[in-house]
């Protein structure tokens, strides 16, 4: 019986062939806690009497939530997993030294390869099923078991195909299309379920736009998102200064079976703008422009949109012109590379003239963390991934959440603009 | 009789001779608040009725302290002067689009000149009087009435006079001067009184130093710190886009009175250290260096040492070298300008090749605020101006106020360093 790419990463970890529904127990390539939730792995992991990880090169820690330190909790927070770094001597942990959102730090260091099995305690950890991988949020206490034993427990999802097809026209991007599978699907249309993105578009999704699409897999419910191996995931990888394993490379079966079948004709589709309370609250961005919504800050960044794509778009549509007197710019990058990058080429300067404020890498301003916080009744325009009820701060501010596109050229007249029209 | 600069510049604004001790209504050139003091001098300027600022140019309002907004308070907070400098459409209001720190900000955009009488709500506005103006920090309802007056009322100080003499040896910076005053005096030694900074030392001091020199005034309760203009003040002067003002250049009667005079022999001083928990706790680096002080965190930033010869003798002394793994080196530059140049000059890619984080410009970490907040017995070694118990986050935590260059070099071996040791 024929395969889906999820099933056939499993099998080849389990050894024998597995399908969707069974319960397995899988080795884990990749095991990643963040600052906020690693300390509970950690004091599951002391708890338990444990003295030695499983895999330390295949354990992650990266502090960015929250650090540099927001207050005197997050320090300390951070300490304890800075201790066990320390301690354990890990390759891979992550926080000043060397910053970055997690699931843009990864794969940027060559610590995500296709065919892995991936546990982060973070919702968006499916962001790698970008580059082949089954990838996934657990708790903390299963980040404990990853630790320990190396492997976990599994329910073997079934898949849903997505099928995107033509090319995206300009200004539509990965962003556009999660937003629209999310607007069909619901937030809880892909419960456990694995989101196999297909399709003709898919060959001229770049990396970037790939890593966006898989990030927001979660907001329909998904246990995970996945875009199979092809030539510009083999680019992508070919430019790492160094690969933690040889990929493996796994491409689902013509024969394979699928509980649900979604088909999108991208050509038609314009910039999706996701509404507050809702990621899928999906609206047309010529909607948002007749509904005439002022907005008071606009964000870029965040592990969905934070990319040299996003900071390249902005700086196009922001360039020698200047961010409306009302609105406050703030951009935040995914990672130091990334700002080193938009820095060398001379995206950050555009932008800064333009009249944005750049932060270091940090989740910060997304979770309502920080850097970036929405005051009472304020609105947001933001290329994250969540625009629940105060999810950036007050309970009475608002979120509309976008491609990087849209949201650059909103910030020069301070309401959702099409950037198509600029 | 003779007057002190300072009475000189008071004379001029009144139009009489005015001497220590007499209080004088002074018409001010700039009222500078924040966003922590301006929305309660905001406050009492609309409860007072008022319509109308007596002098719009000469207020300037700079969101530095929480924000990109830290929190939901800290964006209410800024709310209030972002309105207020909407609808009263203030020429001088900085926040996300042209971030700085207010004391490093003012004097980059040409707003402070000599002989200005400058209030800011913030106990830093001391930083000015390196341009030869008087310049002092006072409460929000002070700020209200110059807002709403263009003037206060002042007690003339009386001047310490202090005379440094000879040239500085390499690493000891204009902030090692004052530690250096600080010790001596104690935090209230100069309570009310003018810090007068004179001698054949201050030619060989950049602006970069004065401002860190007249920045700490007021640790030793200094009520203003002053240093004349020179060829090194004009050099700055011209160097600015524009100046709100033409200079009025004052100098000190040979017969000016003082209460008293300090004479500091510069060429014997090594960098001066202050241990925790004051300012006038100073001890040379050589004192720490025996004292074997691991850290914990290195902070370069704030309105004392956050300008670009900071990031410049960081990028020198941390070339090709690396951070200590248990350390984090956390740079704020004072504003989006500085972070600019030293980018351009290479000083970011080398601290950050070292394991250095940036942020945006803030006051962030130095006042326990954000971006850099210390754990419970965590130790830091910082640039900044108060190593008060709990000043940047938990009471348990230490901090070593420092020059940049031993911050840095400290950073490499994660214990307190002499940077002329290595």
């Amino acid at each position: 019986m024929g395969q889906t790419i999820t099933e056939k990463i499993f099998s080849e970890h389990v050894g024998k062939k597995v399908y969707a529904g069974e319960i397995v127990r899988s080795p884990i390539d990749m095991v990643i806690g963040n600052d906020i939730t690693t300390p509970i792995s950690i004091r599951a992991f002391e708890e338990g009497g444990f003295k030695k990880l499983a895999n330390p090169d295949g354990f992650a820690i990266v502090l960015d939530h929250f650090i540099p330190a927001k207050d005197i909790a997050s320090a300390n927070q951070a300490k304890i997993s800075r201790d066990f770094a320390l301690k354990y001597n890990l390759k891979n942990f992550f926080d000043e030294k060397d910053m970055g959102i997690e699931h843009a730090l990864l794969p940027e260091k060559g610590l995500v390869i296709p065919g892995d099995v991936i546990i982060g305690a973070d919702s968006h950890t499916c962001t790698h099923g970008a580059l082949g991988a089954f990838s996934t949020g657990m708790g903390s206490t299963d980040i404990s078991f990853g630790m320990i034993t190396g492997g976990n427990w599994f329910k073997v999802p079934e898949s849903i195909k997505v099928v995107f097809n033509g090319r995206p026209s300009k200004y539509v991007t990965g962003k556009d299309l999660i937003l629209e599978i999310i607007r069909i699907l619901g937030v809880d249309g892909a419960l456990y379920k694995a989101l196999e993105f297909t399709g003709d578009t898919i060959k001229y999704l770049s990396m970037d736009d790939r890593f966006s699409l898989c990030n927001m897999a979660i907001e329909a419910g998904a246990k995970n998102g996945i875009v199979a191996y092809d030539e510009i995931t083999k680019e992508f990888l070919d430019s790492r200064d160094s690969l933690r394993a040889e990929p493996k490379i796994h491409y689902s079966d013509e024969d394979a079976v699928y509980c649900q079948e979604i088909v999108i004709d991208v050509e038609k589709l314009e910039p999706v703008i996701a509404y507050p309370y809702l990621p899928s609250n999906g609206h047309s961005v010529s909607q948002a422009v007749k509904d005439d919504i002022k907005v008071d800050q606009v964000f870029i960044g965040s592990c969905t949109n934070g990319r040299l794509s996003d900071f390249k778009v902005a700086a196009e549509i922001l360039k020698d012109k200047k961010v409306a007197r009302h609105v406050r710019l703030i951009l935040t990058p995914g990672t130091q590379k990334i700002l080193r990058e938009a820095t060398k080429l001379g995206y950050i300067d555009t932008l800064v003239d333009a009249g944005a404020v750049v932060s270091n890498p940090t989740c910060g301003a997304c979770l309502g963390g920080y850097m970036g916080i929405l005051g009472d009744n304020e609105v947001c325009i933001s290329t994250t991934n969540r625009n629940f009820v105060g999810r950036m701060g007050s309970r009475s501010s608002k979120i509309y959440l976008a491609n990087s596109a849209v949201a650059a050229a909103s910030a020069i007249s301070g309401y959702i603009t099409d950037p198509r029209s600029l």
